[in-house]
C-alpha cells in the first residue's frame, strides 16, 4: 500500500519500490527549490560517522539506546574458526566483535561540526546536506523507521544572524509543508526528532525554546515530527572549536526534513500525485 | 580535487560535493537506460539488513574482517552512568554494546533474497535495486571507501535463464563502460567486489568461472573493479529456498556497478563533463 517492503526479520528496516522512490525524489526538488536552498553550500555524507563525533556531540548522554555502533572482527584464523562456531550454534557472537572507530549516523548534520572547525568567513556558512539517519528504536509504526534519510540545512555562524535565520527558517517550512497540502502545527519539542543533547535540553528548559518540530499525520495513531528547527545556541561550536570571523564561538541551527516522514504524509492524504504523476 | 571531503577521524569516510553528486546521479540515470533495466522491479534498500540475512548467506566464512556488526546500547540507568563514564576516559567501551538484529548491507543483492523466497513466477525475476554498503577496510585510497553506494540487477530463475542473462549482461557491462570512454578490462575475480561465500570460492575454482570484475583506471596506482557480473548457482537460493515455477531451487545471477569508483574513473579519465556540464 505505501510502496515500503517489510524486511521479515529486522521491524523497521524496509525497501522502498518505485513509486516510493519518485515520490522522495520530487520531495527532494521540491526542498532544493526552497529560496534558501539556492544560497548552500551541497555536500551529501555516507550513512557512518566517526565515533569521536557522535561523542563529543554529547548524543550518549540523552540518547544512549537510540545509538547504533559499528563493530567488526579483528581475530585471527583461529577466532575466525570460533566465531563461526558461535553464529553455528545460535550464541550471541557480539563479545567476538570489536568497537570500530565508526558509528550509524544519528543525524545528518552531526557530519558538518567537524569539518568546520576553526574560524568561518565573514558572515558564517550555511549548508544543505543529507545522509541516512538510524535510530535503534525497532516498531511496527512505519513512521518509526530505524534507517531514514534527513535532509538538513546547516547555519553558522554569529548569534544574531543564526537566531534570525531560524526563526525565519521555522515559518518559511511551515509554509513549504502547507504548500504541499500537508496542514502542520508547531510544536516545542519533547520527545526530540533530531539528537539534541544534556546541555541543549537543560538550556532549553532554562532559558529560550531552542527545538520546535512541525507535526502532520502521517497516517499513523497520532501526528508525527516530519520537520524540525533547532536553535544550538553555542553547543557545536564549543564542542569543535568553530569560531566566527571575529573569534567568538560560532552559534549554529539547523532545518531538518524527515524525508521519508514527508512521504509518508502526502501518502496518507493522498497527495503523492503532485511528485508521481 | 575529486569532489570528496575526508573526513577527519575515520578514513574512507567521505562527504561528497555538488559537483560528485551531479556526476554520480547522472550516471545512475544512464545505468537505467540500459536495455534490460527497463524491465526490472525497482526497489532501494537501506544500508542496513538483518543480521540473520547475512548469517545465512556465509559472508562470514569468507570475509569476517569486512563485516560491520550494528550493536546498541540495552543497560539501565546505572549501566548508561558506568557507559558515560567509560566514555569520558577515553576507554574502550565496545563491551557495553549489546549485538543488534541488524548489520551494515555488504552487498545490495542480499537485501532481495529473504524477500523472495517461496516460488517464483514462470520465468523468474529480475530487480534492479542499490544501497549503501560498508566494508571495513580502512584505507588511505579513494576507490576503497568503507561506505559508497552499489547499483545492482539481480536475475533469479531457471539455470539457462540466469546463466545465459549473466553472460550477454557481461558483455553489455563492458560496452557500457566503452560508451562512457572508458576502457574495462573483464577479469576473473581473486580478490571479490561483492560478497561471495566459502562454497561459491570453491565452486569456482572446481567448475567454472562464476565472477568476473571489470577493471578500469580509477587514477590510483592499478585498475580496480568497478563493476562485476557473478553466478551464484543455487547458493542463495538453496539459503533462502527460493524455487522456480518448476519447483527446483533457483539460481540467481547478478550485475553490481559501485557507483563511487565509476564516478572516479570517470574524473580521472576528465570524462565528467557528460553528466555534470
Amino acid at each position: 500500500l505505501l510502496g515500503l517492503l517489510d524486511d521479515p526479520c529486522a521491524l523497521g528496516v524496509y525497501g522502498r519500490d518505485l513509486r516510493f522512490e519518485t515520490l522522495l525524489s520530487g520531495l527532494s526538488h521540491a526542498i532544493s527549490a526552497l529560496t534558501w536552498a539556492g544560497e548552500c553550500e551541497v555536500v551529501r555524507f555516507p550513512p557512518v560517522i566517526s565515533r569521536d563525533v557522535v561523542e563529543r556531540c554529547g548524543y550518549l548522554h540523552t540518547f544512549p539506546h537510540l545509538l547504533g555502533t559499528v563493530h567488526s572482527f579483528t581475530g585471527n584464523d583461529a577466532a575466525h574458526a570460533q566465531l563461526l562456531e558461535a553464529v553455528e550454534a545460535g550464541e550471541n557472537w557480539g563479545a567476538r566483535q570489536s568497537l570500530s572507530d565508526v558509528v550509524l549516523t544519528p543525524a545528518a548534520c552531526y557530519a558538518v561540526y567537524p569539518r568546520v572547525a576553526g574560524a568561518l568567513a565573514p558572515g558564517g556558512r550555511t549548508l544543505d546536506v543529507e545522509s541516512w539517519c538510524f535510530r535503534q528504536e525497532p516498531s511496527h509504526s512505519p513512521e518509526r523507521m530505524r534507517s531514514f534519510r534527513m535532509r538538513e540545512f546547516v547555519r553558522l555562524g554569529e548569534v544574531d544572524a543564526v537566531r534570525e535565520w531560524r526563526d525565519r527558517g521555522l515559518d518559511e517550512s511551515a509554509s513549504f509543508l502547507r504548500g504541499l497540502g500537508l496542514e502542520p502545527t508547531i510544536a516545542p519539542a519533547n520527545d526530540p526528532f533530531f539528537g539534541a543533547t544534556a546541555r541543549f535540553m537543560a538550556a532549553s528548559q532554562r532559558d529560550q525554546q531552542l527545538k520546535f518540530e512541525l507535526l502532520v499525520d502521517v497516517g499513523s495513531a497520532r501526528p508525527a515530527a516530519v520537520m524540525s528547527c533547532n536553535y544550538h545556541r553555542d553547543h557545536f561550536g564549543e564542542a569543535f572549536g568553530i569560531r566566527t570571523a571575529d573569534v567568538e564561538v560560532a552559534h549554529t541551527a539547523c532545518i531538518g526534513f524527515g524525508l521519508e516522514r514527508i512521504a509518508l504524509a502526502l501518502l496518507a492524504a493522498g497527495l503523492d500525485d503532485q511528485f508521481t504523476r
